[in-house]
């Protein structure tokens, strides 16, 4: 089983690294990092590179796609190259995934149009422009398309996956072996339990932090 | 502030890019990722490369310290040079920090010794060979000490630290940025949760899981 896991321009680590943690441990599976060239990949922050290992070219039939999200991924929307490979891979791969904004990528693509979805909660709104149909669960799974909210949430679809594809008790031991047992030091990560005054101080300033500035 | 994560030979990823994550978004901070040869250094699985922006000469007095496990810190426990730059780092820092067997490679360079510590469940109890006392805890903090316990607790713990160095104000915006509500789909993330028999089995099995062996 081949998973691809595709890394793009200003990609959040966390959404690739997470799914990839889980899935890696699924038995007989081979997990590619997959770029527009093989090579180098500089992640959101600019502190983090990953290494793609293929370019898209060269894998272009995975089992499985996932896509993360970031502020790179407004601007991919339009990357034609991208989207027609989202397209040829998903014309034949068992799981088309995403996390964080990287369902928008995937609604460019055409892929989930008439589909629920989810994505990063500061754009769920966005995905209705695309045909989705957005809705605000952590992962959203309709036929063989699986989306996950913001960033973190790609451990869950990712532990979500390893159950479908390996079974719940690899699930559990996979589980057990990351010791996957959250417990977040507060309790504001979604926008219902946040204060109310940071959700709309993030909403208010959307439009520079899905631009990927710094000054956030 | 400069963030030092530690690459080394056969790291755990989501160790090092969980605490990443939650770090990288502390005002005014600067991440480096460090080697003891700046390059591509690769995970555990095989799977995954991440490069390391400086040498460990490079980075000799960070503010805070990031040591992340994997089935390739038992070696590294050897490793004279990383261990002299721990304790070099360790010296002015201002945290110092491990995820999973992480923990391990502070302690042999003798920062742990009569501190309370944590590790991955299955190695826990190597800490006490090392003069650390170990507690079976997710995040513990002694003193400018803070180890977490396996893989995916380094979040749990770089989300701690956020509100430590920034403020719980700054620490909460963290968590909803990167939608930090986990929900697994499972409830076996610890051996108190696991069932019994998954954690006999991983028990039994512990030898080759630590020296990173792919038939786990």
């Amino acid at each position: 089983m081949q998973i691809a896991i595709l890394l793009h321009d200003r990609f959040t680590a966390l959404d690739a690294v997470g799914p990839y943690e889980m899935l890696s441990r699924v038995p007989r599976a081979r997990v590619d990092f997959v770029a527009e060239a093989a090579g180098p990949v500089r992640a959101d922050t600019g502190f983090l590179t990953l290494m793609a290992g293929k370019a898209l070219a060269d894998v272009p039939r995975p089992d499985v796609v996932v896509v993360p999200g970031g502020p790179g991924t407004a601007a991919e929307t339009g990357n034609v190259a991208l989207l027609d490979w989202l397209r040829t891979a998903d014309a034949t791969s068992t799981w088309t995934t995403s996390v964080c904004t990287g369902s928008l990528l995937l609604a460019a693509a055409g892929l989930l149009d008439g589909r629920r979805a989810t994505s990063h909660w500061l754009t769920l709104d966005l995905l209705a422009r695309f045909g989705a149909l957005p809705a605000g669960e952590r992962v959203v799974q309709d036929g063989k398309y699986v989306t996950a909210a913001g960033v973190s949430s790609g451990i869950d679809m990712g532990l979500t996956l390893v159950g479908r594809i390996a079974g719940d008790e690899r699930a559990r031991t996979v589980q057990l072996l990351t010791e996957y047992d959250p417990r977040p030091p507060y309790d504001a990560g979604s926008p219902d339990k946040a204060p109310a005054h940071l959700v709309e101080e993030l909403r208010a300033n959307a439009r520079f932090i899905l631009a990927g500035e710094r000054s956030r």
